[in-house]
């Protein structure tokens, strides 16, 4: 579906090229609203397939989100910041049980790694512990100071992790028999029927399609362009991420946007894109780590593993770091390109 | 003092070679020794002096007991052999104090780093604390996490290495005082005088010279090449250092030699050498760090800060070996040269 440029198609309306970008997420987000309401039945396929579909579920919810903000112009604009807000809150609560399942193996995979502890019983079962347990004998003696601190730190850690992916997953429930739940969705299916656009829409797509998405642009530019140079890392300095975590949701609202406009994602930015990624999982899995470790009473051997894996994924933040600027496909000289 | 190559000068002995390098470095030695026994008395001026004095007397053993293990078929072997494990011993003694005081000063400059706690009190009279205490008061909220438990992490440290240099101190005054010392002394001031050379050292330096000076390269080059690959560490793993640590000290032999026959060391070799030496530093903080981690009723937020701490300086062991790996000036297949 790559769209005609604007420079040979100066007829074409702001409007004829974002309602069927909408609509078609709208449809998606249908589809796998119905799916995933299907797959929510205590059965063996379900689980992963209910997983699957909240997933697309809130990959349409955020290209319609994007939409909805970038090219706020040529839409009704209190529909579209209501509509924003209630997709939000959907996003947002579909998602956390699955961040809570990521971090949890995230941390655990980490702690495996740095001790050679055996994992949880109820992840040997994969198969993936087995394997690696029988690994290498010879490494046991430089990974018993770990050992027993981190057994420990995983079962705590699993406790807590597991403890929150059920209450998300109870909210999530909750959330989707709301009667707030039904007015979004409500609002979305009409929405695959009928875009509510703005007069403004009926003009030609350059203003209120092009200068919206330049500017999304120039956001992302500007954000990468103000991040701390390579080489001033203070590892362990959580306050530092924030422009971070910005830029990455400026590279996303940047990538919807050039979705609706050129039909297509821009294919040099999903390195970067996933790199950043990458840097929200690990900054909020250290977190995660120090958390359990402010738990009262707790072990010194137990508090100890916790501390290196603290730092492990702060470390891990670094290295996405260092991967985001390696694979950011424009000069610093270019993020002030006009 | 750059030698005649052997190609040019076959007459040249391995004797002629051997003697003057060993008793330059005899009466380096005597020399060092004379300003630590001159500067040991409790003056203001004495300690630093005393140090570098103890610096250089190590150097200068290092150099004697290389040469006498690279060379020893051009030498009296019974002799050689002897004077080796003295040397080894003295070293051993005279360095440990100097390492316990660099280890400490490196584990506190961690700990400042990675929570930005002030340092200990001692070390704020030299200034370096307070710059870096005014730094930024917007990066105190992500390091809290660390606070409490870096300062008392630090004293932990503190204590624990001030009481084994302090030890070190002592056994290294006892050490100066004993017989056994007394008879080392005299063996180097023999050594200044006259080399006890073996009967083969009249023969021309090639075979007793070049010969075991290539085999000590080929070591090294072995060495190097049995380095696991980069990209398989497993940065936690203490039992994996072993090969390094082997690496450093043929490499140091190396230079040695490469000194004894070519009359200067090699330029090439300084980068990866001083990346081993960092290495080392780093895994010793690492292990001591981990050491303090095993002190009974320590809290929870200390173990935790050492546990931050361990795993910061065994990241510091990856990156000497990156650096090592980056500088290291031959190719892999270089490293099965002839």
């Amino acid at each position: 579906m790559r769209r005609p440029d604007h420079q040979t198609q100066a007829d074409v309306t702001a409007g004829a090229v974002l309602a069927p970008y909408l609509r078609a997420q709208a449809a998606d987000f249908l589809r796998s609203l119905r799916l995933h309401r299907e797959n929510s039945a205590p059965t063996d396929a379900g689980p992963q397939a209910a997983e699957q579909a909240a997933w697309a579920l809130r990959r349409s919810a955020r290209r319609i989100s994007g939409t909805l903000h970038t090219f706020r112009a040529a839409l009704d604009p209190l529909w579209a910041e209501q509509l924003r807000t209630e997709l939000a809150w959907l996003s947002g609560t579909l998602g956390r049980e699955h961040a809570y399942a990521d971090r949890l193996n995230r941390l655990l995979d980490a702690l495996h790694g740095l001790s050679g502890a055996p994992l949880p019983a109820a992840r040997t079962a994969s198969g993936t512990a087995s394997a690696s347990a029988s690994a290498s004998a010879s490494a046991d003696k430089g990974r018993a100071v770990l050992g027993v601190g981190a057994a420990r730190a995983g079962a705590l850690l699993e406790r807590q992790l597991t403890l929150a992916r059920t209450r998300a997953h109870s909210a999530a429930l909750q959330a989707l028999g709301s009667s707030r739940f039904h007015a979004v969705a409500d609002a979305v299916a009409l929405l695959a029927s009928e875009v509510p656009l703005s007069a403004a829409a009926a003009d030609p797509s350059g203003d209120l399609l092009h200068d919206p998405a330049g500017r999304a642009e120039q956001r992302l530019l500007g954000a990468v362009a103000a991040l701390p140079p390579y080489g001033t890392a203070e590892p362990y300095n959580e306050a530092h991420d924030a422009p971070w975590h910005q830029t990455r949701l400026l590279l996303r609202l940047h990538r919807y946007a050039h979705e609706v406009v050129r039909g297509a994602p821009d294919p040099v930015l999903a390195g970067p894109g996933h790199a950043l990624d990458l840097h929200r999982d690990a900054a909020e899995a250290a977190a995660a780590a120090a958390a359990a470790a402010r738990t009262p009473r707790i072990a010194p051997t137990t508090a100890y593993a916790l501390g290196v894996l603290h730092a492990d994924q702060r470390h891990e933040v670094e290295a996405a770091r260092s991967v985001f600027r390696e694979c950011w496909p424009y000069a610093t000289a270019a993020a002030t390109r006009p």
